[in-house]
């Protein structure tokens, strides 16, 4: 029985048939939306909660409803090594986006407890209720708490209903207190490590044929609103000469960043927003407004590329004589995962007979704001369709689901034997 | 008193008075906007009726609501020479648009009347009740009946509020039958031609620092809606190079709008509407819309560059690995100004001390549709604050539009001298 529990092709089926039955709970009837302290989102924590107990776990929910599951070890004073990943959905959104990392992590205990087997450290799994920030804007909120950044401002910012996030915490029978909140702050010195398993979200290891990848580092965003500002006026009178075009301009702009950002392996720049506000066939564009985001593998990189960036749209604009205005949203800086648990990552992956990959990671992932507290590394598994993530088409297939859990069962035993010997 | 009154201070003196007088009839308080039947546009029609007659003319509001007014020549048999422009606005509009075309010649004529001066043909002035098509969608409305060319199907058509153009119409007094509209068909056996004064709209006199224009011929539009099909992605983790972005690629097409429209001294080419739409920063764009305009003095020059411009289009997606889908929504043929006319009006110009200076009108005007029916020409003058119209900003001075008379009583003088001859 034990056996065949730790099989990649059992671990493999029973995750993607979990991720299934959590996919039914929803805040919307026809898409996968599960917002932070919605109904759906308390009953996907009570399926957690239940699986965990099931897999022979201390379970909790704490005061931000994050339901945390501790394996206890061989030696009750040895480290803990966490895991986890958050089960809030974006707006219509994948099923395995975040939830892989904390089912897949309850088969393997369930299959260890079966077994009989108990890690030389303590396994915690941590599901974070709250990354993707839909409800409240509040991105990465569950980590943040948990390495000590919680931004107490938030609990009074209101959802699109007006009710405060305390309100919300409060209804969902939380203390909605700062203090509660501060509390879970973790001890950097009882952490042996932190590694989140997560869908790739992107098409490179579909491109390789590989079922999984072992992430280097996670890309920060430097994210800027640019506002182009021309001299609207008559598409059929003002000469092309005459023209202080928003919109050509913003052209000319976007594929300066597509340009730039394609001369470095990790580097991307996207302009996803784009837009002409109350545009017109018959007028020349007075302006254009469009979004922008760099990332690379590491910040130098990165703002090198923005730098440059910065500079070329800047003299496109002073040559067409249009104003640009950059108005800067956001600049989180790279986290690096730990070389040390990058190698001990690797290993397991060509211990299972899979050629050994590394990656960046390009989108943002709760081990980011873990890498504040402790060593963190990171194992994407193969996304299908393309690699399309963040919608419903998102997919995986549960051979690669059990080569992703095959991996993180050897390495949860060998980090736990270094952390045991300690 | 009468050489007084058509000297060129009196004249535009009284042209910019009257347009003053005007622009305090509006649908709304802070801006210029009188669409078609609305009161404030029926205020506008009675006080050019009551100038008219107070001009010496025989004045008629016929079955569309044009305000006409006809100056009795001294032989009553000779053909008509028409003039006139459009009275509505665009919302928010500009004072000058349409009515200086309509107020210049009921100043000349004023002026001819208080001298007892009578041309050798009947001079009528249409005052075109609907020209932009604001509230019905329904552009050249008024010229397309003259020219025996109204669609009936209008007549169904309903406005914002669910009025149909039928009702509005009897609401406000007239028939609002098809038979009504179909008599206003003109005989084109009894027209000498329509000549149309009207601002250029556009930087052109300004630039060359020229008080006057003469009009070659009447841009047509082609026009396209273009729809660009990637794929939308993460933006944090699709590379580069396997990104099929949507807005990338309109980028590139932009500039390709922009470059083959430059080729040639009187073709436009405009991107007046760009959308990713809801675009989120970061999603690499799986979809961009844009509008395309394109317009030149000729027909074929402006073919030549829709052809490349789509040719162009269609390698950009193709290199690019996405889908193009590019939708005629109209194509109006090019207007020549009759060459007899334009030379008699160059003529006119440099009799007034004027360099004559010839160009193409880009923006289409009543005249356009008048071709259809008679010998057309137009006399631009020019339009300040850089040439923007279509915006409360659109400005003239008198002496501009004293300018312009001048050339105007010097034009339907020779005109009338040559029909009456006939």
């Amino acid at each position: 029985m034990s056996e065949k529990m730790l099989s990649a092709a059992s671990l493999g089926a029973r995750i993607l048939q979990m991720a299934g039955q959590l996919s039914r709970h929803s805040d919307q009837p026809d898409a996968l939306t599960v917002s932070y302290l919605s109904p759906a989102h308390r009953a996907v924590a009570q399926d957690l909660a239940g699986w965990m107990r099931e897999a022979g776990m201390r379970v909790e929910i704490d005061a931000l409803g994050n339901v945390v599951g501790r394996y206890a070890g061989a030696h009750p004073d040895a480290p803990v090594l966490m895991t986890g990943s958050h089960f809030d959905t974006v707006r219509d959104g994948g099923r395995y986006d975040g939830r892989l990392g904390i089912l897949l992590p309850i088969a393997v205990v369930a299959g260890l407890n079966a077994s009989g087997e108990r890690l030389p450290c303590e396994l915690e799994i941590v599901a974070f209720a709250d990354e993707e920030g839909l409800r409240f804007r509040s991105s990465f909120l569950s980590s943040s708490a948990l390495v000590g950044a919680f931004d107490a401002a938030l609990l009074d910012r209101a959802d699109a209903d007006g009710i405060a996030l305390r309100d919300a915490m409060r209804a969902a029978g939380l203390p909605g207190t700062e203090a509660s909140i501060r509390a879970l702050a973790r001890d950097r010195r009882q952490l042996a490590g932190y590694v989140e398993v997560h869908i790739e979200q992107g098409p490179v290891l579909l491109d390789r044929g590989l079922p999984v990848g072992i992430v280097t580092s996670i890309a920060g965003s430097v994210r800027m609103a640019a506002a182009v500002t021309g001299l609207a006026s008559h598409a059929g009178t003002t000469p092309m000469t005459m023209r202080r075009d928003a919109a050509a301009a913003a052209a000319e702009m976007i594929l300066a960043v597509e340009r730039r950002c394609s001369q470095a392996p990790t580097l991307v720049g996207t302009v996803g927003m784009l837009a002409v506000p109350n545009g017109s066939a018959n007028v020349v564009p007075g302006r254009c407004d469009f979004s922008l985001d760099i990332r690379a593998g590491d910040d130098a990189t990165r703002d090198a590329a923005v730098a440059d960036v910065v500079r070329e749209c800047e003299a496109i604009a002073s040559r067409r004589g249009v104003a640009l205005s950059l108005t800067p949203l956001m600049r989180v800086p790279c986290a690096r995962c730990a070389p040390r648990l990058v190698d001990e990552l690797e290993a397991c992956v060509e211990r299972a007979g899979v050629q050994a990959f590394r990656l960046p990671s390009g989108a943002g992932h709760d081990a980011m704001m873990m890498a504040r507290l402790t060593e963190v590394c990171m194992l994407f598994v193969r996304c299908g369709n393309g690699g399309i993530s963040h919608n419903p088409l998102e997919t995986m297939t549960a051979d690669d689901a059990g080569v992703a859990a095959g991996v993180f069962v050897d390495f949860v035993r060998q980090v736990g034997r270094q952390v045991g010997r300690r």
